[in-house]
């Protein structure tokens, strides 16, 4: 039987507890944003005692289904003031959920200043103090704890933004090849911080195979699944070709590629960073094209991208990076973006919250507009040292518009509004403004409909439409990410009649339930459900 | 005639405006605050477009009626994005109301990065380019434009925390001396910066006095009115004698002295910061113990502090700042308290709000309580030289506590709260928790009847009576910010039944209006007002 792991970091106590029976068809963002709002008092300061920091592994995470190793991670958030969920892909989902963990839950904060680390196995959690690693960056941590538990541990992990309780501050994780992954926005790095914990581990030695009520049924269901991934010609071809950052071309081109802090959306050095030109370059250099978040990836639209001498610079490179750092900015130089990339993720803060605040810091004047070294020298010297203007580059944009006196600051609900222009793409600013996760793409992704056409074309430019694409996206988001998937089985899931079957019955598989789809349901993802 | 003096920013043009029929009645906080409501678009961002900039004067300003030369500065606040008053003392009030300027509204901003100063005489306002005093001090602008143009002119002035639009940037205004009174709380300056205007000069050269209906009726009712001020003790003797600084010793005494960043409400250094030391230490320096911070004020509340050179330190040196640098931030040394009043009127930011946030930065570690050397040095190479660090000083205690992960960030509405803890005094808890203007201990100065028993006494400690204490002053207060009075007249208005009739036959001696003090009604001040 699945058990919730309980820390008390007030009192440094840890126990293992039953499922209460409230949360046992919840997984992943179902469950964490369940509990955020079942334990923490509304009105908390986010980095106070009444906080509580959650993980929770999807419904069907550690099993053999394709794109299922995503974790979610919630909290009150110091950055929205609102109830978040970040999900990250890494070993640790897979890890949970063999290791029978529901949910694990990380309450109260140590009265001294002391640190600790976590560590995680199939007996319970042990509290470690931590000094050692203390100010280093979170590729020090991963390598350290590898050299010392093996490659096989699972490590979520905070850096110096983290242990500062920067607001962009996010937790990065363990990946199969030892890089990183992040809990992105919200600051749930800040919220790990305040609860001095500098990084867990997970040693999942022992744990048994997810038990499965129906293993035929699954295998069967779960070829379909993955085949219908690989049908698909967005996560079949362009993002395995290309990555995420097959969008910067295409953004631009329906003019929502946001340029020079949310001025224009097309940006002239679109073709130097876009996902063609990083691809060639990848490939060029020894790198690797496709890379997978997590075992089980199919769609492997992650690569490995290394420096002009061949060696690794970063993983991961996301088109929200590219183009934050990129034509936000107005800087059309990919290695100094890939450079950014790594410094971001060794100090620990989410990339798009630090990229919208480096234009918010050009907009102010700190540096000018297009200046890539200006931009690594913010990060390297500044973010990465802690100085006044670091945290004020780790606290995200809305906080540096706000002590800079600028007025032209892209947030909602304080979060940084990420790549695609809302009034060019007009169902994510929907999204985007009614979220109660403020502008985040990933709660509802209209760029699915209103600028690839799956399931169903929505006219980007005009309103009709958008309010039902957004508020569907998002209902059916919610549920995506509660399995562990990953969002891009939407892709499928809007074209292909047999994915979402498919993920239903292996749910079913999974537990024994009964659980069918309701075609006279508006939210389904069925291609017919977006209303004209 | 009374008339509007209106000025864009956007097309640098002027214009005077007759006073339309529903302003007619209204002054100062009235005013300001209707006009902000009419005319500023509730969403819009405070240093933006869309926020205007209004100065009105009192219904009694420009008369020999005493205490009544406070100027009301409102507009939508960047600290607490609502509607914000602050009044001053100064010249400006009397000139205006003397000019016959109803209200000055500065609306739009100009699209150019250069700086403006504005020119008030009889016959309008021109718009001049400004360099010369730009990154210069207040000091230094009052010095120069009465060297410009003569003893007589008055001043408005923001220095560089204004040009810099930090949030607790305030507008300093030349005094009678030629010293500074400020519009306070809640970035009044910020605004001013936003708009470009580095200073406003007032010319009233050729103005006639202010009519009068009745000028016999005014005349006596005035004496009446005064006299009752120099018979209460606290108006006739206290605030004369100590300054505002009587409260330190009556605050520690009732527990209400917020120390160490609030934790306690006792300070054991608060004899050496006391108003009765205070004015021992001015007397033998040769200091003014007496001072009034416009003409016709006979409190005299203010004083001149000098070094213990002889040598003019600071003036207006006033308890919530000397609370704030003082017990709040455990400095007991009130020279340096002094030293920093200086150079927070000269770089222009509100000293409660600053004194605050040096105590949230002492909570963040970046200098330890106690330290009076470096509260100074933080406030005059990081604020006054707009670094940084001084950006996050200069933008209130909220968004300083934000910066450093602060949980310990004593502010309401995102203002800092002022010299009187909440949970000791619970009458000024009320006024700091419903007051639209967040912790602003001017908008229902509870103290008066909780600590001072002005009025009747109503037991600080006690939940009972508080909400309506708190409600009456509020309205109370209101009343008074409208007519130009300082706001200590409360203290003979609450206990003296010839103060409130006095002030009504002045208005209408001035004005011929029949108004009449309502007995039935619960919102007199007269000191049976308070329910038990």
């Amino acid at each position: 039987m699945d058990k919730v792991f309980r820390i008390n970091m007030t009192n440094l106590t840890t126990c293992i507890e039953e499922v209460p029976e409230e949360w046992i068809g919840l997984g992943g963002r179902a469950l964490t944003s369940t509990i955020v709002a079942a334990e923490v008092p509304p009105l908390c300061h986010p980095l106070g005692p009444d906080n509580i920091l959650v993980f929770a592994p999807g419904l069907l995470s550690g099993t053999a289904a394709a794109q299922s190793g995503r974790m979610s991670c919630g909290a009150k958030s110091p950055l929205t003031g609102g109830i978040k969920e970040s999900n990250s892909g890494g070993t640790t989902a897979q890890q949970f959920a063999r290791m029978g963990i529901k949910a694990m839950i990380i309450e109260g904060l140590p009265a001294a200043d002391t640190f600790y680390s976590l560590h995680v196995t199939m007996d319970g959690v042990t509290i470690e103090e931590e000094c050692a690693l203390l100010g280093k960056g979170n590729f020090a941590v991963i390598e350290e704890q590898v050299a010392k538990k093996g490659k096989k541990i699972g490590v979520m992990t905070i850096g110096l933004a983290g242990e500062l309780k920067m607001a962009a501050a996010n937790i990065s994780v363990k990946d199969p090849d030892g890089k990183i992954r992040s809990h992105g926005q919200g600051g749930m790095g800040a919220v790990m911080g305040s609860k001095k914990i500098k990084f867990i581990t997970v040693d999942s030695e022992g744990s048994p195979a997810v038990p499965l009520v129906d293993a035929d049924k699954f295998k069967a269901s779960a070829r379909v699944f993955a085949k219908t991934l690989l049908d698909h010609p967005v996560s079949g071809e362009g993002l395995p070709t290309y990555g995420t950052n097959v969008l910067v071309n295409i953004l631009n081109e329906a003019g929502g590629l946001p340029t020079h802090n949310f001025r224009t959306g097309q940006f002239d050095g679109h073709d130097k960073i876009s996902g063609e030109t990083m691809h060639h370059t990848i490939a060029e250099r020894g790198g690797r094209v496709r890379h997978g978040c997590h075992r089980g990836c199919v769609i492997q639209c992650s690569q490995v991208y290394n420096d002009k001498d061949g060696n690794y610079l970063t993983s991961g490179f996301e088109y929200e990076t590219i183009w934050g750092l990129g034509a936000n900015c107005c800087i059309d130089n990919l290695d100094q973006i890939a450079e950014a990339d790594s410094l971001m993720d060794d100090v620990g803060v989410d990339s798009i919250e630090t990229a919208v605040t480096i234009g918010v810091a050009m907009e102010a004047g700190i540096i000018p507009f297009g200046d890539g070294e200006g931009m690594l020298r913010l990060l390297r010297d500044e973010l990465c040292k802690g100085t006044p203007l670091g945290r004020l580059i780790g606290s995200g944009a809305g906080l540096l518009g706000k002590a800079y006196g600028v007025t032209r600051v892209p947030v909602v609900k304080n979060q940084a509004i990420p790549a695609y222009d809302p009034r060019s793409v007009k169902g994510i600013g929907i999204t985007y403004a009614t979220s109660p996760m403020g502008a985040d793409h990933t709660a509802g992704y209209t760029i699915a409909s209103n600028i690839l056409g799956v399931g169903e074309f929505v006219d980007p430019l005009s309103k009709v439409g958008q309010v039902e694409l957004s508020r569907n996206l998002q209902i059916a988001t919610a549920a995506i990410d509660s399995t562990g998937m990953c969002i891009f089985i939407a892709f499928p899931a809007l074209d292909d009649a047999a994915c979402l079957p498919a993920l239903i019955d292996m749910i079913n598989a999974r537990f024994g339930t009964m659980l069918a789809l309701a075609p006279s349901y508006p939210v389904t993802m069925s291609p017919s459900w977006v209303k004209k």
